[in-house]
């Protein structure tokens, strides 16, 4: 079977989420369209690192990124690390020849993503932006639904991320750095809304909204509202917060057609809320449980009823990445590509634009 | 016991759920505050208003609402009418010297809702505006929960009012035409939504937003967005829409502060979500199901767990009336009055302005 | 319009949700088919029945059942006192000519429940037997499929009414005495949910269980507990308990057939779950909130959503009394005659003495 | 790091399931107590034998499970095959010195699970039956607050685990051969019901019940019901069905104490539903989303609200079962041992003796 060796960036929740899914795409997918040998792993902290390394079978551990870059045993270069550390790792891993993986959001602002997007783009990798809701088996039913015209034409879109966690003065991580993370709930929580926003409903067009900080001394914003339009007509809300007491993963949201509706919540990720005006007397939403045979993914897995988890998004997703490194494939339009990436930045950078001026925000995009 | 004669305009939804409210007076809240005696109906259709006179008992029917008016046996004077009837015999009827309740949205714009307010208030008469999801026993409870500080400082409203009946391009209704309904969803659904707001979260300061029609040749809006701040410095979305497929009348609204979380739905209106960031282990949201003795109105009804519907919404909150009426007591703060009526259409105002304007609209309140 | 006379015994809480029904009944249920007048009603408390006469508009009241007996305005008798109250008047009432509606359970054994039904039924007048949840929307509907033929050929009901309110040692009640009540959460919870079980499922054909009683000093039982089998094939579970802390009126069942399946939960009433295996790939539950305009009873209430309350079930269930007697139709099927009150009673009895015999109980049921 | 070879029967859904618990620990759960080296498979289908141990790893595939039984390298032997095939092979294991670990049920009855037991636990190895829902996490947390009084004395416990799968009379399995399986929905699912209710509420004194064929041709039962009573004295019901069309593993259980209430449904495994009478005036179940820091298990996951799959649950018991060889600790009470695999056997024999003899069998218990 045919491998492909990993380079890994950052060690932590999502260097530990991507590892995870590499180790078990190699029988869980099976066969899987590469096998992935795990080459080596960088990050900041060297007994962190060394200790990754060992726990998830890295050949070799370092503190400098650019040894992965340089290692021609690496065929895919995956950047977990902190959002500060997304452009210039993943640009000179693209540039040495590398597929690339990114975490998002892709760059702090549209400006960073951009440049992250047309330098990668032009070297002719493969790239995915690493929206891994995308691959959640409901998300996946659910474009699919809405692909076949099973919703009829979409009029609403409203979507919001709730967490909170970031009801803690005393917490210390990079999260809170506006220089390593470029922005709060926005670029964490409100860039998977509006990516799933545009997975599902398609592009935006404009935006009314502001970013908002609750806690003394918080310096990156705690919270997103939006008021939006899409370029199809539809409209919806844009919601993020990590103030949320008592929600600690709900990324809701639901979509409204012509012909139906589908709903969702992140803390039950098995399931996926539909509803078809199909004139039956018993109407009402179903409550889908994603794990069947023939839905999205559930090849991989389980009998119906016995649900995945969080973490096997990331094993979907990167099993997409494999299969399109494989065959030569596309990563759009069910992974997210860094163009992706980068428009979701246009879209929150516009949020922002709009607190700031107190005017909608029509977005427009460049091309690479 | 003392009675208080009844004045009822409009026979239809309206004015059934209002005569239904008064005959349970009677007899569920026991004794009452005043025992109501109909005694006359208004409508326009001759055939119509005296079926209903006959159905409700109104000593008598009649197509001219100055009857009511002039009739001295009438205390109360109940406006269920369409908007476009709501100023001039509610203002009529308090210049006669009668309490006055007037269904939702008060007027058709805050101009109109104003000069509601503005003239009734002059003449020292009770008045409420029927925002009656003030009386649901789990939106009284969450209040009073908000009022005791047990959610502590609020960060975060977001509401939505979903129904989908407006998807139906042959339907034929006051509530489509401009002129009697000033607007659309906004004022059926969105008005409900902001006096909720304001009700349970405080004086809105800002909106930024739009109003959207999406069948061809509806003349009023079917759906509104809006992002919002309020004085507090708490955030939000406010929407509403008659084209959310499968939701029938859902209200669903959450309440996010530094101590706890409330969250609700119309369509099971009998609950209340309830987070307590009390350190338990067993941490999450409480279904509670708001009819125990000790929960508000309850003392009216069924042993607990014997659930209530809708229509006794309006059985709490004309009983609300008819003490203040008895007492001489207030409406506000549990009910709405002409001013919180005027206010709401004040942000429902800035909601269409914003739309037209494109910018962040803030909203300042008249005196009376 | 034609009217009929109501005699009311009891003042409690059946009285109150009888008495509440019957108002409204007049006006709600637009034109009724009989308006009821309240002429008299009967209590032990003469103050206490005599408020209610005030409260409800009685004519009259009294502490002595028999001038409602003997009152010749009266044509329906309505029974909601104490169990130990339920042979002597009613069989007294049917016997003066007066239809007859009593309160569950009919007796306090199947002996009584018997002599009851034979000597009423002997009579000629109309009887119901007030299993008031038959009258649920949803419940309704449910029944409507299964005739239709829509959950296939039945398999299982697994039914379980779960109350709290036994846990308080100081309670005070007739509810806890053995010979007012004959039976604890047997009669008063158990004999609901074998009702519905014979409504939904058909005739129980034989039962495994017993009866428990947990608190010191508890002179009825506390909890009931069975495997059931019913004539049709399909077996299941029958359980009711006045100690499920939390629960404070979930009377839950589920039916699953060969075609499909449905769910139901009296805390939620406005609600039934639906299963169709109709080959969707979007497969599960629909939670139908019953109040579509063609659903059961709902010609008489609100637009779709806007849900009913628990008290309402007795609107529908007089409701159906009247329509019967003013058109010489039948109670059966979907009211429940004291016939199915009898049938009831065997299977309760039938429980106990699997209890104490610790042998698997085959029904058989008497003929009048 | 210390290693423990590991030599699997079985390839299919539990090959597949413990497979992929053996290579998660080994960096899940980290550091782990023991290494897993996969050593060796073995399988009737040669082919197919031979491609899971290069799925998954191991050294080598055999169609002899002898053949592992005489492995030296082989420290734990996993036996996930037909449940024709526990009894020979895990005593052959242990009387080899290996640790042992069978699938449920141990034996086709009690006959042979206690033969089973028996042998094994003379040997002195670590056994542990495969009754892997003790490890989802509410399951446990509802465990430790049992076992903390957080409940009181336990009055309720009513268990279902309802599926649908079964309804198929064309499919072609082990599971409906009675040779291989021993039984039907009993072994298969009512098993998994008996042993929460032993690990939750404690030992069973007697049940009344029976099991049911419904397919015409099924050689094994179709279902099983009972009424069921614990030494504790608390009272309850176990079913089981794989004929409850729309549930796909709804393992449904409510335990009712007298402080306080607990609800699961393995379709929503990440959740608990807790009642606790504490006086609240916001009084219900809450939903707890079992993924806090704090929470059993959790140590190995992500951050909170971050759900698991139900594949997650081997994990945890392996580990625990690794963890107990490494220290020579107990599998006792948090996981089942083939003494608890015995006793649910059974408790699942009594039903089907009760069903055959139409009395309520009381159950002893032998000793080893």
């Amino acid at each position: 079977m045919a491998e492909i060796g990993i380079g890994m960036l950052g060690y932590a929740f999502m260097g530990k989420a991507h590892s995870n899914a590499f180790k078990k795409i190699a029988y869980m997918t099976w066969p899987p369209p590469l096998e992935p040998r795990l080459v080596g792993i960088a990050g900041r902290s060297e007994t962190a690192v060394q200790d990754a390394a060992e726990r998830y079978g890295y050949e070799y551990a370092t503190k400098d990124w650019r040894e992965l870059v340089n290692d021609d045993r690496i065929g895919l270069f995956d950047n977990g690390g902190p959002n500060s550390l997304h452009a210039e790792p993943t640009i000179a891993a693209a540039e040495a020849g590398k597929h690339v993986v990114c975490e998002k959001p892709l760059g702090r602002d549209a400006e960073e993503s951009y440049e992250i997007w047309r330098r990668v783009a032009a070297t002719g990798v493969k790239h995915l932006c690493a929206f891994n809701y995308r691959f959640v088996p409901a998300v996946r039913l659910a474009r699919e639904m809405i692909e076949a015209g099973e919703l009829g034409e979409l009029r609403h879109f409203r979507g919001r991320y709730l967490q909170d966690w970031g009801d803690d003065p005393t917490l210390d991580t990079w999260r809170f750095e506006p220089n390593e993370a470029g922005s709060g709930a926005l670029g964490d929580l409100g860039a998977h809304v509006v990516d799933l926003a545009r997975f599902l409903a398609g592009e935006i067009s404009s935006v009314s909204g502001f970013v908002k900080t609750f806690l003394p001394g918080r310096r990156v914003d705690d919270a997103v509202e939006a008021a939006v339009e899409f370029e199809s007509g539809a409209v919806g809300t844009i919601e993020s917060t990590r103030l949320a007491l008592g929600r600690r993963n709900a990324f809701q949201w639901e979509i409204n057609g012509s012909k139906g509706s589908v709903a969702f919540d992140m803390e039950r990720l098995n399931e996926l809320q539909v509803f078809r005006a199909d004139g039956d007397r018993a109407r009402g939403f179903k409550t889908v449980l994603v794990s069947e045979t023939e839905h999205p993914f559930w090849e991989h897995w389980w009998p119906p009823g016995h649900i995945v988890g969080w973490g096997e998004t990331f094993v979907h997703e990167l099993h997409h990445v494999l299969r399109a490194i494989a065959d030569d494939g596309d990563i759009a339009p069910y992974g997210a590509t860094f163009e992706d990436g980068y428009r979701a930045a246009e879209v929150c950078d516009a949020i922002v634009r709009s607190g700031e001026s107190g005017r909608r925000e029509t977005i427009s995009y460049r091309s690479s």
